[in-house]
């Protein structure tokens, strides 16, 4: 092989490794989707704060229908440890698609959910809805959610 | 220079402009602001179906509060129609973030908006919300939105 041909093909497979070190973006979708099924699932447990807290990242921001948006780690740890001493509380999620960028790095999955909660007689109500979770690979190669919004279904019919 | 430096620097010099192919990601995100707000003042006019309508993507999903999700263009051109047709509709909203990903694939723009339609005495009423809009750039090299939420602001204080 002549060496201007070696070099070439050096360069090519450097070029090809470096672009998409690895990323197969359905794959990263398919894990993206159990870590948000895994959320959901300790999330229900409703133990909330440092676990359900860790898939959030630094800056997050949690937009809730009707509440003031909780911009990062301390605003939503206080949400949660409100959420948890409201007596019946009770969410959890289940998602149902996920897109990844092509580098890997960004990413939202989206689905329905229920938040359970008494309403002003003090009965349970159970609030069907509807979100989505921007997630933004870190540095440590963790996926954390940077943005999460969610929004009441219809009173009756599909959630989706 | 020696060969061997040569060939490594033209590695090098590929692999960082193959690996970011002139993506300025600030510089995208300011762009993707701008897209966002002419988006908003084309809604404001209340010339809703086709101009509106292109800043979406084909399989868009628009999920807006108590109402059923609308995704693809043939329902979301079904939900401007009904929307043009309230007497006294009008939405807009403000754009007041953006992040876009590393290889300029992918991007979510968010920020407040109003929607005024009549309330149940047919009096008009302006409800502020928060918005999430998730954005793909598509072949032909423009943003087109791909998932759309928005939910309703606390009915006093601040939207955002």
């Amino acid at each position: 092989m002549a060496p201007r041909k070696v070099m070439s093909s050096t360069v090519v497979f450097l070029v090809a490794t470096a672009c998409s070190p690895g990323v197969d973006t359905a794959r990263e979708a398919q894990q993206l989707l159990e870590i948000d099924r895994a959320w959901a699932q300790i999330a229900a447990t409703g133990n909330m704060p440092d676990s359900v807290l860790s898939f959030w990242a630094e800056d997050a921001r949690v937009v809730l229908a009707g509440e003031p948006v909780f911009q990062g780690k301390a605003a939503i740890r206080e949400m949660l440890t409100d959420m948890a001493s409201v007596p019946g509380f009770h969410v959890t999620w289940t998602p149902e698609g996920a897109e990844v960028s092509v580098a890997g790095d960004f990413a939202y999955t989206f689905g329905s959910n229920e938040f359970t909660a008494p309403d002003s007689t003090g009965e349970l109500m159970t609030t069907k809805g509807r979100y989505i979770t921007v997630w933004r690979k870190e540095a440590d190669g963790r996926w954390r959610c940077v943005m999460d919004y969610t929004n009441p279904a219809p009173a009756e019919g599909p959630t989706q």
